[in-house]
């Protein structure tokens, strides 16, 4: 089809989106807020910006000059959040490393994304020094040093990032470039092989805050930021731009604090001194915090909590919403920047008691602005809304990343058909609420059926002495796969498996499973494997299991 | 400098910012408000989205398929609504006739932006009528009849809207194209010559909305939008998008009312039926409704409006807020889409008593997110912020107009230098809160000194018994110019040009101005000129008075 364009005024500015263009919106908000690390740091937004234009002349100093990778490892930290901004606004690329990762991966990471500076706590100098002689593209390794004791490692060390930092001048002007340059990449993992780099653009993070923005104001009646809120992250750094909260904070400039290295104690001490209002993590933190005898008798009331990474189950969110938390779910992925959808509740729903919210708060929940989401069936055929049909999640976004960086063939798988597919199985309804049943990989066909292992999971789970399970499918000659359950119980509780197996039954009397989801297995364990970011590893559960009679 | 750019998946979608992605937004959030118009329609947004599509068929079936311009003479209405996205959605181009203009410069308006398709309310057929005849690009004209009487006219109609709209299919797939494809254009006044056009893609009407929602959202603790607002509109809607706030408040599902052909009493009644919360017009337009006897008894107290077009004087905002209206001063214009700053209450001066918050709510405000704003001197100097220092306002932003349309050497000179000249003179304080004091063709250059022409008329306009007044420069031999006052009294007041200078003496006393910025000639007349959009025409002023004896 036909449009019209007309052309610009030979000095018209092109604006481009670009983060320096968030960061310069905190000195017009509440500049005085405070940016907190541990107790060891207090950086009102001034202070905070003139740290970004010395980092920005540091890495001027290293070398670096636009289009190079800096790997940082690190908690999270006041520091991590200069690197967001810094990296990227002087055209280079901020590698968020995952040193939840094993070593050896660690460094197929660091060589994959040709690292030239890697910043590195002092913390993880251990494990650098395994691989530091196989680093191929590293020029200079910067140290952060909190500890007073010297320290002792075998690794050349260019410089510590405090004293380098101090040494700028805090004079720097953002340069002008083209929006499409990468900021950020990162690797992710849960399928076989090697971890998968993916990479977003100045333009893409930029239109992630501002979807962020309208989802987390307008759009979301039970987690609303608001300029007065204290943002505390729960998740890594690392990981998916700790799900783009650091970059809202920022630019609304919030206050904001950064716990460091994560000990359930000292987590407790911070929320009782800097009193956050929003925070997100996944489900075990959420879970770990509620069962922590030190947590028994805070005031939690005032504090909004976004969970993703895996599903929010009923329990677990009860739990929450009975000490006052208000937690709702968000879904994205390492692939996705990461929000896509989140639980949305109503100004009708807000009202209405715990209970009846918790079908709404534990929801997937609903496309963000901006969103372009379907739910096709094998075929590509869109699902009808109807509560019930399943199907695959494929989105459109203006950000996702536009493949795998160096892996070719499976940028192109990923992006079959021009829409990114998430490889999870979800329902939609009628009001545009979805709901993931199961990782595409993890639904279990039995019978000719396909049956949710995180829908088992919930109702084993309900089960009093339930501490933590997981369900795979284990193949079987009869029928297809058969649910198989690892269960963690609660200290003091010894359970069977047919006092499981009778649990499950009363789904199946009250016709919400069929009598062959009850699974065959209930194997006691004492810790289920999870994921570098804490997730239920499926894939380790099935290498230790794969052959599991049953 | 370099900056690193990774290759795509070749299937990898090329997210475009199209504002059919907004639309589809509103079935997401609160899809049961309802669009009102009068007491004539009640669309719920399930149904404004079938008629939007009705409409892209609509057009269709008129022969436009992308590219040509649509222009729209009508009133605030729920048609109008549909237009703003049916149009862009359909690649082609929404031109809002400014109905205010003159019928020739209305008839020039038409003709250089070649409308091919004209969309007329009925009451605005004796304009066409006028120059049906000198029409040169209009193919069809669609009119909106809401009258039961037949319509006398010699214009040849092409159809009836509602009847044309209703026949149409409810199933269109929105097509995807380019997001810098024109959205729409529109006809700016106020300067010498003909009426100029400035134009947006669709990307900066996206962004647009974006960054509104932002502001207006957690930015501004005096005009925060939330899902259960009631929107209703009262700047004309070919005037700058209606500020953009149709797009952000369908974006966000609220509540839309729309009055259609403005009169205080017919406001009134919706105001009671209705229950709007937000609104926007400009202060000539609050301070008829303030001055309205209809509306001395109802409760004003749970409504936000936004001023714009002109300064919000510290008298009238006082008055608004003495009635419980949360005044906050916008600014923008028509080139910049508009929304450049907004007056920024921080959650410390909210709380403050009116008084002390006149001052911020009169400013005109902080930057909005995105906008990069420079006041800067005659050598394009940046001034100290020092909340003294005058200079222009420069900008650049993702939504700015990037010429004048077939103008090319006025586009030039509006971004000369690769920023966008507002003409807007003002000072800049260490908050970053921004006060614009003239145009820069309105400020009077007396004795070697800049005076501000809005500043005289605040003080001249706080005495008692003054309804509205007007201050220009004239040319004078020896002082280069003085200046000269207009002045419209209040019913019941007779007011002497001494009295006023004496009144204007205490400012002198107070050291507030110097003696010579007291006019020489206050002029006493029953209704001061103003422009389409209701602010004053200083041009039409100096017109009148240029060789006015002083």
């Amino acid at each position: 089809m036909k449009i019209k364009t007309i052309p610009s005024a030979s000095n018209a500015h092109h604006y481009q989106l670009l983060i320096k263009d968030l960061l310069e919106n905190s000195l017009r908000v509440n500049p005085n807020h405070e940016i907190v690390y541990k107790d060891q740091e207090r950086l009102n937004y001034y202070q905070l910006y003139d740290r970004i234009k010395q980092l920005c002349n540091m890495y001027g100093v290293l070398g670096l000059d636009g289009g190079s990778v800096v790997g940082v490892i690190d908690y999270d930290s006041h520091r991590f959040l200069m690197n967001y901004f810094a990296v990227p606004i002087t055209g280079n690329v901020l590698h968020t490393v995952n040193w939840r990762l094993a070593p050896e991966q660690i460094l197929y990471t660091i060589n994959h994304a040709e690292d030239e500076v890697l910043i590195v706590h002092e913390d993880f100098l251990p494990v650098v020094e395994t691989f530091f002689d196989r680093l191929e593209t590293v020029k200079k390794i910067i140290v952060i040093k909190e500890k007073v004791s010297k320290i002792n490692t075998t690794i050349v060390i260019d410089g510590f990032f405090d004293e380098l930092l101090l040494e700028q001048s805090t004079i720097y002007e953002f340069p002008e470039f083209s929006e499409e340059a990468i900021a950020t990449l990162f690797y992710t993992t849960g399928t076989t092989g090697n971890p998968k780099a993916v990479y977003f653009s100045h333009r893409q993070l930029v239109l992630h805050t501002m979807v962020e923005s309208s989802v987390l104001s307008m759009m979301n009646e039970a987690f609303k930021i608001k300029s007065s809120d204290v943002y505390l992250p729960l998740t890594p750094m690392f990981h998916v731009h700790a799900w783009g909260l650091p970059y809202l904070a920022t630019t609304l400039s919030l206050k904001q604090v950064y716990v460091g290295k994560f000990e359930p104690q000292s987590f407790i001490d911070i929320f009782r001194r800097e009193k956050p209002t929003i925070s997100h993590c996944v489900p075990t933190i959420l879970n770990m915090l509620l069962s922590s005898p030190a947590a028994r008798d805070i005031d939690l009331s005032t504090w909004s909590v976004l969970i993703g990474g895996s599903a929010l189950s009923k329990p677990l969110a009860k739990r929450a919403l009975d000490r006052g938390i208000s937690v709702v779910t968000g879904y994205g992925m390492s692939e996705t920047c990461p929000l896509l959808t989140s639980s949305y509740l109503s100004l009708v729903t807000i009202k209405n008691d715990i209970e009846s919210q918790l079908d709404i708060r534990t929801m997937t929940g609903r496309a963000a602005l901006l969103v372009d989401l379907k739910i096709v069936d094998e075929e590509g055929r869109e699902v009808p809304k109807d509560g019930k049909s399943l199907g695959e999640i494929i989105v459109r976004a203006p950000y996702l990343t536009m493949g795998y960086y160096k892996e070719k063939e499976k940028g192109e798988e990923l992006w079959q058909g021009g829409y990114l597919h998430t490889g999870d199985i979800a329902w939609i309804n009628e009001n545009n609420d979805i709901k993931i049943v199961d990782r595409s990989k993890d639904v279990i066909k039995t019978g000719g059926e396909w049956m949710s292992s995180l829908a088992l999971e919930e109702m084993i789970g309900s089960y009093q002495g339930i501490n933590d399970v997981a369900v795979i499918g284990v193949p079987d000659v009869k029928w297809g796969e058969r649910p198989f359950a690892l269960v963690v119980c609660k200290e003091g509780f010894t359970l069977s498996e047919q006092e499981l197996k009778d649990h499950m039954q009363k789904f199946v009397d009250q016709k919400k499973i069929n009598k062959w989801a009850i699974p065959d297995r209930f194997v006691f364990v004492e810790v289920i494997p999870k994921t570098s970011v804490g997730k239920i590893s499926k894939k380790k559960i099935r290498e230790m299991y794969a052959s599991h009679e049953i």
